[in-house]
């Protein structure tokens, strides 16, 4: 069937009534995807400041966990999340004809768009879902670790939206020479401070030892937790890799089904960039589903970034969260905590590991992962911009990258083929990485077999000790 | 009667199948609100180049122009532009309940979002439609003048879609300074060169004069003008105040009528900002005709800033639409062609003078202007992304000052209200100018009484000598 409409929207009912958990489709030993208690004490030399791990994790509102770790297929989404949603989604799904043609392919094109909401990006799916269940649960102060600051901004605005204080660590060099995001967050009221700084310990340490530090999200993290314990009310929030924040993004793929039906389509590769995975999983965790129920032959593709193979050169093993070893382990595809990437722009694809979720999907031969280098992922970015009218964010870019390469394949093998890929988010904040581009400045970063090696030998040894949540 | 719904959306079909025509729907001579040939050479001492007026008309394409000052209500969109609107119109109307909360107000304020697009405002609505025109007459190459970039980086896109060149100059200060629209046009395929550069005769004679010149909107259309004639297939055109870009942005009155009826409602105030009227009118408009059809006493409400009250302050007379004068005449209400606004942020509002339509409507008392500073302007602005959790741009932010201080009133006045405005774009790319708010660095401008009489003394004589279309 060919389809000529240009866009499918939904109706403001059709926003889905419930999350989808993957795990009721999922053969996986349950500890396998959940947060657990180390055994072993770090292994890169630092020496955690409040002993090892569990006691670091992170209180999830309980009926928030217990949604995201059980075996049940359909969460209901909360009255007041699903009323924020219908403040801007359902978001649109649109035929790529304009890129099709440029690529001369007869493989159909259709992307749903995440970035016409406020903040610019699906981020704010699970944002406002989680101030939702902390501020039931009595929280009155959530704290997080932002790089760029995409997840920072969605935050920002589910805090106001739910009457929640909010204060965002952010990399110090971000904070310093990328200001806007930071302006936006304040904008939308939150407090933004530059990590390390003189909040809290770890970063007055920090700042010690080094007063030049650019900082991390390792330690915007390891800042944000510790002063989320020194606040009245206060918790800290993340805004990928749990299963949770997996769960809140199923809304994507759920109404991009529903878009697909609505023009009698399913795809037959279904497209995301990988960060930790709350992206992918949004998108495609609804297309496993049915393809179970079909018997469809779906693939599902995960793109990352050259510079953070985790999924294309790491390891399925129990790891930790961040660089200092102090959270608790979960079993993923990682290239060891340790491991730092070089500064490509998809600042949002930078995670060492992959979401529990993802990694056992991965491990079980249920979906693709591929690497790009970063001059190629602009190069797809701006072909889309120029034939789409719409500028992806870089992290966003990496899914036109892979879903360009499978439209010229099937131009080359004659095959008729349904692309579906997620545009995250928009570039509007990210267009001096274009400039670099447009001008012949901007550099790949592949990782060296050694650097791997060397993160990879500082995996810890051992199984955990036991479940944490 | 209470709606509860956040957001109506419709379906990709509704977009509509005609722009309006308000020459149908208002008693004003045609020669009032066509352009025409002076009769008088330029009052502000320089001699154009190529002899006054009428020989620098833009040559509009036939059917595009008939249309636009025509009496025929509905002029129906070609099926090409209207495949484009739908690759991402109808835009979405959304309930402003968290600011109606916010302000305790019994009115309901609905708001019409335009910056969902890839470029980010309304300006895509004009641009397509006259790069479809422009392409069917055989034009190859469009070029324009602008200024911080939103009319140039649409008419990028749109020139993209019809496989148009597209040229535009940017004033040079905002394109050395502001570098991301530019990037954003040249990302979208345009070129864009400084203004005044070394392009034109025009150019070079002002870069010799002054070296460092911080150039002009109308210098850049200048510039753009020339250029146009010196391309094969070139062509100059502009972004708002003619008669056919007003009835291209209907469509966004349109759908905001569709909208509301879906939740029986009809808005007793139309607010928008106003800088040439293109926003204004592709709002208002429609409710124009409605309230007319249904005997509603709906107002419309035109926002300027103090900095260009050109409605407020301005007179109605025939003057330039450039600070040379080689322009056509036009019957408006101006500030003077030789009054130059002071550099608040929204520059989209600079303009010195109102469309014609628009200046006829305010001229017969048939709709309202209200003019703010810029300060209380980004405090609206805030106020908006605090609640509804989206930065408008300064431009649009005027727009929701008014609408605030509308729904306050309701409150004072204990009245129900329903109150539309026009975000006519997100503020992503302005960031820098809330920063400035948020840091106290922001001043007002106001214009004194005599910079303003100093610029009506130099209004042109005489009435026009006759038509130039």
């Amino acid at each position: 069937m060919k389809v000529t409409r240009n866009q499918v929207l939904l109706h403001e009912d059709d926003v889905p009534t419930h999350w989808y958990n993957i795990l009721a489709d999922l053969d996986v030993p349950s500890a396998d995807v959940r947060r657990a208690r180390p055994r072993t004490e770090p292994t890169d030399g630092t020496a955690p400041e409040r002993g090892a791990g569990a006691g670091l994790a992170p209180n999830l509102p309980l009926s928030m966990y217990r949604a995201s770790v059980g075996r049940e297929r359909f969460v209901e989404i909360p009255a007041e999340v699903r009323a924020e949603y219908q403040r801007w989604r359902p978001t649109p799904l649109i035929r790529a004809h304009a890129l099709e043609r440029e690529l001369d392919t007869p493989a159909r094109i259709y992307y749903k768009y995440e970035g016409a909401n406020g903040v610019g990006s699906h981020k704010l799916n699970s944002a406002l879902a989680q101030a939702y269940y902390y501020k039931k649960s009595g929280v009155e102060h959530l704290t997080t670790g932002t790089g760029a600051g995409q997840w920072g901004s969605a935050l920002a605005v589910a805090c106001r939206a739910m009457d929640l204080e909010c204060t965002v660590f952010m990399v110090r060099v971000s904070h310093d020479q990328k200001p806007y995001r930071r302006v936006l967050m304040e904008l939308h009221g939150a407090r933004v401070v530059p990590s390390p700084g003189g909040l809290t310990q770890t970063g007055r340490r920090l700042m010690a030892e080094r007063p030049d530090s650019a900082g991390s999200v390792s330690v915007a993290n390891a800042e944000a937790l510790e002063y989320a314990r020194s606040v009245p009310g206060g918790r800290f929030c993340v805004g990928s890799g749990e299963n949770h924040v997996l769960l809140h993004q199923t809304v994507i793929g759920e109404e991009a089904l529903k878009q697909l039906a609505a023009v009698g389509e399913f795809p037959d590769v279904v497209v995301a960039s990988m960060g930790a995975g709350s992206n992918f999983a949004g998108l495609a965790f609804p297309f496993h589903r049915e393809r179970l129920r079909t018997g469809a032959a779906t693939r599902l593709v995960a793109v990352e970034p050259e510079a953070c193979p985790k999924l294309t050169r790491g390891r399925y093993a129990w790891d930790y969260n961040d660089i200092s070893g102090t959270t608790p382990m979960t079993k993923m595809y990682t290239l060891g905590h340790t491991f730092v990437a070089p500064g490509v722009h998809a600042g949002g694809l930078r995670y060492h590991g992959a979401a529990p979720l993802v990694s056992a999907l991965y491990d079980q031969g249920l979906m693709e992962a591929v690497a790009y280098g970063q001059k190629t992922v602009f190069e797809a970015g701006v072909l889309f911009a120029r034939t789409e009218g719409l500028v992806p964010a870089p992290e966003s870019a990496h899914a036109v990258r892979a879903a360009v390469d499978e439209a010229v394949r099937a131009r080359e093998e004659h095959t008729e083929k349904v692309i579906l890929l997620n545009i995250s988010g928009h570039g509007m904040l990210d267009l001096s990485a274009y400039q670099q581009y447009l001008t012949g400045e901007l550099a790949d970063h592949v990782v060296s077999d050694e650097v791997i090696a060397a993160s990879l030998a500082a995996l810890p040894d051992a199984e955990p000790a036991g479940a944490v949540s």
